[in-house]
């Protein structure tokens, strides 16, 4: 039997795993519950209890097992030190040292949304490049970027926090992060209702907005029937976002930018509103840098996880 | 005799080569003119006959030489191929394998200014660190991006091109990469300049400025005697470069932030107003970056040079 290995995704409600062949291939997934109680300490416990019953289950020798990824909700160094994942209850300390001595197998950690751009980069929009930067437009907007096929981890296991990038010196507003004027602000699903209802706010034209309730989705959707107000909101979006990505150009200059995310779900006509911008403000170097967008959904994690190990 | 190598920093004018230790130890240092005539093909061959005299000069063991390491002022891809070193007459071809045809040892290439900020780890102001940005602030401003110790050279060889960020969207005129609002319009000597110029254009209020020549120096020392219109300057530098560094940090996350170049000559004073503005906008775990004045000068580039082959 060829090596196989498990990709763990670890999020505030459900644990989500795989079992998955070298090459990419899923042989099984599945999903456990996230106990947060008691600062998390069953979390661990459940994932390796978990592990080993599919390696009961499924009859796999214990020395074809390359090892276990795991993606977890908060800054983690490149060590495997996570440093407080608020939405699982830990604070600091070894999360792949901890979850090895459990399993007996090799372990290695990463942030959640870096880890999830290996998966994107590994079987997903980026497959083939081994330089991406995935941006996830979902509550709040997560990154990660990958150069030669290695995570950008950073120092402080904040490399790829593109959602904290300074976007708007005149923003009043506070983002959950406690600074003032954030890409999250404005390109997050949440950014996206905000600006959708300062521009009502702002304005007296009759717009599909005007009825019903604001979201990411009914403002994509009022663009593509030519909505003048939701355009108008697509296009801060897109000045936003496109001016942000291509910030990044200019420090790590990848070959594909994939986007993903809830907000993604309105599909290529978000690229185009992106790309608008991001020509105007990129390095010559870079104007023809690609944007896909992501095609392992909520998969993403188990894929990147299982990578890490691979 | 312990290995040794060469570092090669390839200028408009002149070209630096150094001979140096493995530990980092200078053994000789001296230049050659760099003849840009005919596209600039007698660059490389007067390189390696140099670097040849130098090794018969000092009588070393060719196995002895770990390789010879070249920085080149244009882009420079992760092979070693140069895409346009307009300065030099060059073209499209991979300065790498060419220098090793000629020297029969093993060459890598990189930009200088990512060369330079592999020095600054090496041996300079981010010394101990192997997380590092060098920005320096000449008649441009250039970047250089380490992370894990490896330069992040990217895909089009524009890695740290930060001098290219995007920071005003007011802007009008045009930068010399064809952009409005770039980081190199604000924060190069020569935008340290524009930024004066027209401080004193909408003012009327005195200011030592108004005497003599304008340069960068000129408002920094104004800076030191507290004059405030050079004050304002200053402030209007720290914001943009701040800004620009906090969003760098989003991406990379890096341990220290090296300032070089002319306009650091000012000293630790501009550090000041960077850092007044990096700390408002820098993502919370990122605000206790280091900031460090670069301390190689003009030997950056050979140091880093030699770093690539060790």
């Amino acid at each position: 039997m060829s090596k196989v290995c498990f990709g763990v995704d670890v999020g505030g409600t459900t644990v989500k795993l795989g079992l998955f062949q070298a090459d990419g291939q899923v042989m099984d997934k599945w999903e456990i519950v996230t106990r947060t109680q008691e600062k998390g300490k069953h979390i661990l416990p459940d994932i390796a209890a978990s592990i080993q019953a599919k390696i009961s289950e499924k009859a796999i020798e214990i020395q074809d097992v390359a090892g276990v990824g795991i993606g977890v909700p908060g800054p983690v160094k490149e060590d495997g030190t996570v440093l407080n994942a608020v939405n699982l209850g830990w604070g600091i300390f070894n999360v792949a040292n901890e979850l090895e001595k459990l399993t007996h197998l090799k372990v290695k950690a990463g942030n959640d949304a870096n880890v999830a751009a290996l998966g994107e980069m590994w079987q997903g929009g980026g497959r083939g490049s081994k330089n991406v930067v995935m941006i996830t437009l979902g509550t709040g907007v997560g990154g990660g970027i990958i150069h030669n096929g290695e995570i950008i981890t950073g120092t402080n296991g904040a490399g790829g926090e593109v959602g904290h990038i300074h976007v708007e010196d005149s923003e009043t507003d506070t983002c959950g992060c406690g600074k003032k004027g954030c890409l999250e602000q404005m390109a997050s699903a949440t950014g996206v209702v905000r600006l959708a209802k300062k521009a009502l706010e702002l304005s007296d034209s009759p717009s599909l907005l005007r009825n019903g309730e604001i979201s990411a989705k009914a403002v994509f959707d009022a663009v593509k029937e030519n909505d003048a107000l939701a355009i108008s909101v697509a296009e801060q979006f897109g000045k936003y976002l496109g001016t942000a990505l291509a910030n990044v150009a200019a420090v790590t200059d990848p070959e594909v930018f994939v986007i993903g995310g809830g907000v993604s779900k309105a599909g290529s006509i978000l690229i185009d509103y992106i790309k608008k911008y991001y020509v105007l403000r990129a390095f010559a170097a870079c104007k023809e840098t690609k944007f896909s967008l992501a095609e392992l959904g909520n998969d993403a994690g188990i894929f990147g996880a299982a990578k890490l190990v691979l």
